[in-house]
């Protein structure tokens, strides 16, 4: 499929090179560059920028763009599975809102300081509103989990449920009506993302291959397929849905678009090998949040997807992209 | 002087707080952030972001603000005496325009190169022209040159010279008038800033305090005397100008806000021991940048100007404040 100016066409075609340096272990292309800067630590750094309008809708509530801004980096750092350790964060805001400021830098200081990151640098600057942090995370020389270790015969997994973010974006745009306490729950998924830090740390040395899915689970996962140069077969029955998805109703299309490429769900997919699935178990169980194999890798380079009754979707779901 | 919400007051207010991890050495507050990643080496990291209108106008060659952008960060960098390693790039783009995007890192890759610095991270994303560049240099533990360091005594000194860049800046908003040859060569200044990276390595152990100048002299400046608490005396007469800087005709009002507050310099401004003035000479020439004493510091926490002939100026340019 020829797309043109796509956000990773670009992202391919002028940003990455060859490593120049022997100690850039992963540049460009995964979740975070893996530096090796001392013996036995490596480093892993991030960088996300949220822009209003487009990340988080304009008159959104500060505190919630806040701990957004801060937690889909984290979610970059819980894919490779590094700790996170320090952030950066350069703002412009259209004027000097102290209120907004303040409830803002509350949300992004509440999630930092549950997960013991300290923001170590910062610029302020005016003009259209526009978040972007950096964030930088270590981990044990050599453990980070790429997206190209996945082989076939890998269990896939995802964290956690898909789709109620995207189904609250098209809630609030008019698309489909929900119950207040669905609207709620899923609202809930959109503004405040809970990165899977802990579970990342635990898959170190047990998944194959991770990334955070922050685009939609088929694109994503094709990003993952494309590192491990392999295929996979995953199946709709088997993926963790949102409860509030409609997907047997009339908007049923609607809700396999977020189930497959809403986009925004910060959960973690990821691949392990069969014999370590009991690993995989503990790995889940100790950091509080559910994980389900939702299908294979594959040798074949493509991404299949079979519906409940066990045929390949016609017609996949595209997954979000800045620049379509 | 109360200046409530300026840019500076914004950033205490909301981002510094203590520091919680033993291995800051030094958080928020100065040119870059010092990490103590590994024994014996230190790294620095600091972020800068570049909005189109604000920091470059609209319009301007993307080859030059891919060149600006990193290079803003490389001086933060050379001002701690850190030599660069890596960088992290996140953009906004008001469309998916591959030329402008070619030509900006045709720009930033040119800079990159000359300084082995690696892009080791990007994202890209739609909305207003931003750029924010996130750098990380190393350098031996204990080793960096931080704001605080300046003592009574001691001598003050900027790189390069000073005003050009304002000067351009008012030029090209039709404030001053300037013969084609001097409006390009001061454009030059603003344009393409040459960050004093072999410079700031050099001063290793011979400065006692160093800040780049982004924002104005005398603004810059007295950030390092606060953070030093102590005060400074420096002569106009020594400050290096520009050569294109009418200083005594009838726009010297003008000259002497671009000399002393007119930011975009990029120079480092440091002090050091009397007893260091040769060393500061051989870093000097080994970097190939002249640096000029203009002063000393003083123990009573106040900043004096003193014009030719030796009288205190009675009012002091102010300087940048992306709030005011």
């Amino acid at each position: 499929m020829s797309r043109p100016a796509s956000e990773f066409a670009l992202i391919d075609r002028h940003f990455r090179r060859p490593s120049r340096h022997a100690d850039v272990r992963i540049g460009i292309g995964d979740d975070a560059a893996i530096i090796a800067t001392a013996p036995g630590l490596d480093l892993a750094l991030s960088v996300d920028m949220l822009v209003e309008g487009r990340h988080f809708l304009a008159g959104a509530d500060a505190h919630d763009v806040g701990h957004k801004t801060l937690a889909v980096n984290l979610s970059d750092l819980a894919a490779m599975g590094a700790r996170p350790r320090f952030a950066l964060l350069a703002g412009a805001l259209p004027d000097a809102d102290e209120h907004w400021l303040a409830r803002f830098m509350d949300g992004f200081r509440a999630l930092a300081g549950r997960h013991e990151v300290e923001l170590v640098g910062g610029d302020t600057t005016r003009g259209p509103r526009n978040l972007c942090v950096t964030v930088v995370g270590d981990l044990p020389a050599g453990t980070a989990i790429t997206r190209a270790g996945a082989r076939p015969g890998d269990d896939v997994y995802v964290s956690g449920s898909l789709g109620g973010a995207a189904l609250a974006l098209h809630a609030l745009r008019g698309a489909i009506h929900l119950a207040p306490d669905a609207l709620a729950a899923v609202r809930v998924r959109l503004d405040r993302p809970e990165p899977r830090v802990a579970l990342g740390l635990g898959l170190r040395g047990v998944a194959s291959a991770a990334l955070d899915l922050s685009d939609g689970l088929t694109g994503d996962l094709g990003h993952l397929l494309a590192a491990s140069r392999c295929g996979a077969r995953i199946e709709i029955a088997r993926i963790p849905a949102d409860a509030a998805l409609p997907l047997h109703g009339a908007s049923r299309a609607l809700a396999l678009q977020c189930l497959l490429a809403g986009g925004d769900d910060y959960e973690l997919c990821f691949t392990a090998p069969v014999h370590a699935r009991p690993h995989v178990d503990v790995a889940a169980r100790d950091a509080g949040v559910g994980c389900t194999r939702i299908g294979s890798i594959t040798a074949a380079a493509e991404l299949v997807v079979v519906d409940e009754s066990g045929s390949p979707l016609a017609e996949m779901p595209l997954a979000f992209d800045h620049f379509r």
